[in-house]
């Protein structure tokens, strides 16, 4: 592994096949368990590794992209290594790490860790391609400008990424919650779909052909009943079939940065968050790694 | 809080922004921990506790009616003091709580505990509604003329509430569990639908335009995938999607109380029957409360 | 199995080795699986069947009493059927239970359910022993003259005993919470014992010795850490050590009738409480069994 | 119950109002408790109890096919008892008791137990019904020519049975994990359907019908969300109703063996998978018992 | 309540008989939940709403001290709100809330949240009282100059503390885990006593007569076995008896403050956890309220 | 990492600050996650990793030897693949770890799975090391001659040791379960101390001082209280400070193997059974490794 990035992760990952060798893997996946800012159930710091351990219950080959992961090249880079309680410099670790592999040319798949995460992700993807897009995929609008108080927070994270990503580039589907001024905000600066994701994504394609997009997956836009394990459960979300099938998608566009947050081992008693989490892991790399 | 009232509950209950007056409140909340005739798993006597809890994971704003729990007016007395293991006179107790709010020309919605607590409620709504209608959402008939030789129990609940509404006033929706006779007495003298909510009820909106009716909702009649917290979970329901879009529906009827029972917490391990119960709260308060 | 109580039972036991014939058998188990009058956390009902699980992964011989299930004579009658929230019915069928077993000269050994099961058992057992003893090892009083109004109920258990028992006989062991008043009570009108139970039984021995007695546990006065899974778990009790070491010195007491109550299952996740419950009822057989 | 198979169980079963009679029952209830050879979560070996006691909150009757379980002749003959760790034996010990079943024209009706269980049962009922088809409901497609070097394996059960079967005999329904080359065997040699079964059965039905048919399924067909509660949980599955339904089918086939594997207890903390398959166990005892 | 302070609670808590006036009571009870520096399991911001719930189960007398919660003046102010994931804000409010209380005289008991909530008030606390002495029962030294590169951590508050003390008066009790340095340096400039705390305690008593004194008890001192329900749990502890047994020997301190932080009930399946925590508030209550 | 180990591994293992070189350490822990004979509850397959994931809350340094791990040379090889329900190709290769472990002068340090694992590693370092003697902390005998008439299994594998060990070598400490005629074997033929451990031990240092000595710990040695999640949790065990100290003694003795099996994760739903698991492992290690 480059050597810039190995002394900032726990060197533990190893999503199923993962290959031994960062130089030679078009997608690198690494954890950041980070949960510091949520305000209602934490516990998303157990997310990577139990996505990890989960994958060992699944199959390299997928049905539904008719592909294996022994068919590409990806490598997982472990966990990264933060500052406990301190939400500013572990933004900033986890924004250098995804510098290092968006410089290098390769697509990070980051396993959150709360939602805020995805902040410096979207920044760094941003440097690299500033005409990016970002489809967010959420039960929550994310949108508020400050949540009690404090402008970093899982509550604010798409206001944050609004902040620099100019109007009109923002997507947000399958969102159920948030307070009424977040909604007015999405549909006046950003596009918002209320509850589906799988057709207003497919309606999308055109307009999104052939942009950078980065792809932010908060576990909780899956209802539930698929997917208990997580810190806002919010009823009436999609299915699990449906997120898998969202997945398969991605092949048609260009990705360059993909995480997948929010997942809760703590609320998960079956185990059955993990196993679809890391599913959906499987299907991405499937999909983003070309 | 009126005094009778107040000398009655715990005066714990908060539900989301519940206001401080009982007297402008148009809607009452009361929870009514009740669980002494259950026959297979109890626990519901915590359902109001853990619904309560559970709402401040939620937003006060819905998507759904496009309204906020801020623009209503509505009280959260608590929970009632009942004597445990006398089931006469808890539900004594019940009915008198629910008389008052009546008679102050108010709508009680009440948080079970077990199902029979619905009969007092329905008792006094129909004392000041004689052409009462009651809509009855469950996966069981609830219409057993005795229960191993008790004729107060949750699986008679319904029974007895035909013994003094009168025929063909009572709407039995999502029923997919009971004794071969009760689906013969539920279709000869009520209305029976199996297993479907949202297009029977629609369908019923024109014969219960204007008329008084009360709404009991037993959180089984939802899939176990999507609520298992309950005593008797019965795989074949509705989702949760369809119980919430159920709830908007009411905004067209004539609702004089509503009770939703069941949920029991211990049986609930990662919390989202809870969150369920109380999104289905929120939607019910902003429905019901004109 | 007699008639009489063949009616009443659901023939599903089997404690571990337990033989096929009530009619050879000096002592009979059977389970009371009520659990109505709770006030904290119910859920004792499945108790009985919890017990039995476990006792399949228990041994026959006793390496505390160097003797084996196999070498004494007992039946398992399985649970009695009872009407789910009727107290008084309930309480009636238990003690017609045990009176046909007291009356064939046999000893009941009962798994609760909650601990007011142990009225009618101990009323049975005083109108065969009038000279009876009770010994009463639990962590609360049971001795309020009545709770929330209620004169039947798990906290009310032995001041009802009381009612009949007669001064000076009801020794209360191992106790650490109630009333400041029934604490007065116990220590006036009956033994009191603090915390303790292994010596001061010891030191009771001259005093019961021939005595007809009556012993009741209840599980919650083994400490929380040994036995979790009950209704309401009270910090600073005994271990399980002590509880086994208790066991074995009712071979020195003329036992009449035995019970263990409240064990509930649900709040038991790692199934250690039945375990310890299933071990304790080995020892109570095999000392009581002569 | 018959000598031979009385002397191989522990005869402590009894799923809701099984009849007490062997010699009349149509359908045989037999437990086969065996794990050993599962390579993710164990513990399947619990599930025959567990479907027996959820099989408690049950009505006898059903909505789906309008009958009770009161019509029909069904025996439940308890658990084999089966060597621990000795995978050969065991499976010998479960072709017996399917041979004394079926040797005196009745359907065996079998509880697993990890999937391997299923390899004796079908060999049994081939030597009956030498033209048997083998219907496979599962979420894998267990046929891997060895697993981990193990020709006998939980994963390699329908291989196993291709070997004696004879070409397209076999239909798997509702696959969608496993390697690329077991789905170009079954498409090869079998008939293999992705992801969905109501439908693709319905549509085979003509080709099945009167054709001696054993009928397999393993609930993690089923999704997770409605079944947690097994060992290898893939995201994608059908829902409860539609297995449900499958079911009813069974009544148009001519079905001479059934079993329902890979129940997994401890991963279900909410029990609603032992009673999902408590509810399978009855629709298949109504449509197959004629 | 206090203007000031009223503004910065949530105003739900209510432990068990807590009065209804802030201007009479001696001790004054607040919840800080607080849990963004923790390293390994979070969860305690849900701690003080556990305690709280659990104190329902507890009776008000207790047989330690043989005087009972009635006879005392104490108030519940509830939770502070305190903004997620802003470490040094959320200090300062616990400060600011601690000055009111110990401005008014009375005494400060606080339910964490993690073990960092101390330093705020015990800075309070010294700066009100000047000679302070600080009693810590721990498992853990908590003395590192910084955790992962962080000065404020759940591992540096004893460290933060020192800062400002002055040598000698901080007493280690009950410790059994830390890196060497930090025993070396506890012994050299503080008093640590190694796994044991009611002996030593005794043993100070004289020392520690008539100077003020803010006793600060992290619940993992005791043993996992007795209090599982917590971040780092540590093999090893004391027993739930000499913890109860320790708090009735507050009565001969002058104790200023108080506080009971790690007790983390998503990690406390049986709720014990909370239910002894609970008794220790009791007990605490009785102990220090004068 | 020696090649002929390498390959049969999955070389995930870290416990603590295990060091990267095989080559330089004393001691090598390995995994063997096999659970096929177990007659009870599964599961302890998962243990090794559950042991690992604990040390990550755990210090290098332990107060209890006032040592660190960072001081001694020890390597974590990672868990060894068996293959799935084959039980003597599983223990074959088990044998064959052990066997190059221990022909490079190194200890081995083993993590189980179920005891049985332990026949193959004292077989090998009985051949290494002829006048071996063995220490077995346990509940239970396991001394059965066979268990449903299998020689091989978790409760026979202490009598397969006897058949090459020798008269007198064999010393069980702690035992509390088993049936009688293992007593009397166990007495006869070697060593047995009933539940008792910490100062039988101390009694034997003279007798085994010098000898080589392989030391297997079943964790169900300890109360279930300290260490619920096990198969067979036994009442009445050794408290986690015995566990503790008496592996402090391991320093006076000859240590050439040692083994801890039995960890069930999925019976601890706090964790607590695998943090003192791994708190056992530390302290072996800084106790044996010299």
């Amino acid at each position: 592994m480059k050597q810039a990035l190995a002394k900032m992760v726990d060197g533990r990952g190893r999503f199923l096949v993962s290959g031994q060798e960062y130089e030679k893997a078009k997608t690198v996946i690494f954890g950041a368990p980070m949960d510091y800012t949520v305000s209602f159930r934490a516990g998303t710091r157990f997310g990577p590794a139990a996505i990890r351990d989960a994958s060992e219950g699944l199959e390299e080959y997928s049905i539904y992209q008719d592909k294996s992961l022994e068919e590409i090249d990806f490598f997982d880079a472990g966990d990264l290594i933060l500052p406990f309680g301190n939400v500013t410099k572990a933004l900033e670790q986890i924004g250098k790490a995804a510098a290092i592999v968006l410089g290098d040319g390769k697509i990070p798949l980051v396993l959150g860790g709360e939602h805020l995460i995805s902040l410096p992700l979207i920044q760094e993807a941003h440097r690299v391609y500033p005409d990016l897009r970002v489809v967010h995929l959420d039960a929550h609008t994310d949108l508020r400008e400050d949540y009690l108080g404090e402008q970093l927070s899982h509550a604010t994270v798409m206001r944050r990424v609004m902040d620099f990503l100019g109007e009109g580039r923002l997507y947000h589907l399958g969102i159920r919650s948030g307070p009424a001024e977040d909604f007015r905000l999405g549909r006046e600066k950003n596009h918002l779909v209320l509850e589906r994701v799988l057709e207003p994504l497919r309606a999308l394609l055109p307009e999104l052909a052939g942009a950078p997009v980065y792809f932010t997956v908060d576990i909780d836009v899956v209802d539930p009943a698929f997917a208990p394990g997580t810190g806002t459960p919010e009823a009436g979300g999609i299915s699990s079939r449906e997120i898998i099938e969202v997945m398969g998608i991605l092949q048609q566009l260009n990705i360059v940065g993909f995480d997948l947050v929010e997942v809760a081992p703590v609320y998960d008693p079956s185990g059955c968050t993990a196993l679809l989490a890391a599913k959906i892991v499987r299907e991405a790399l499937l999909a983003i790694t070309k």
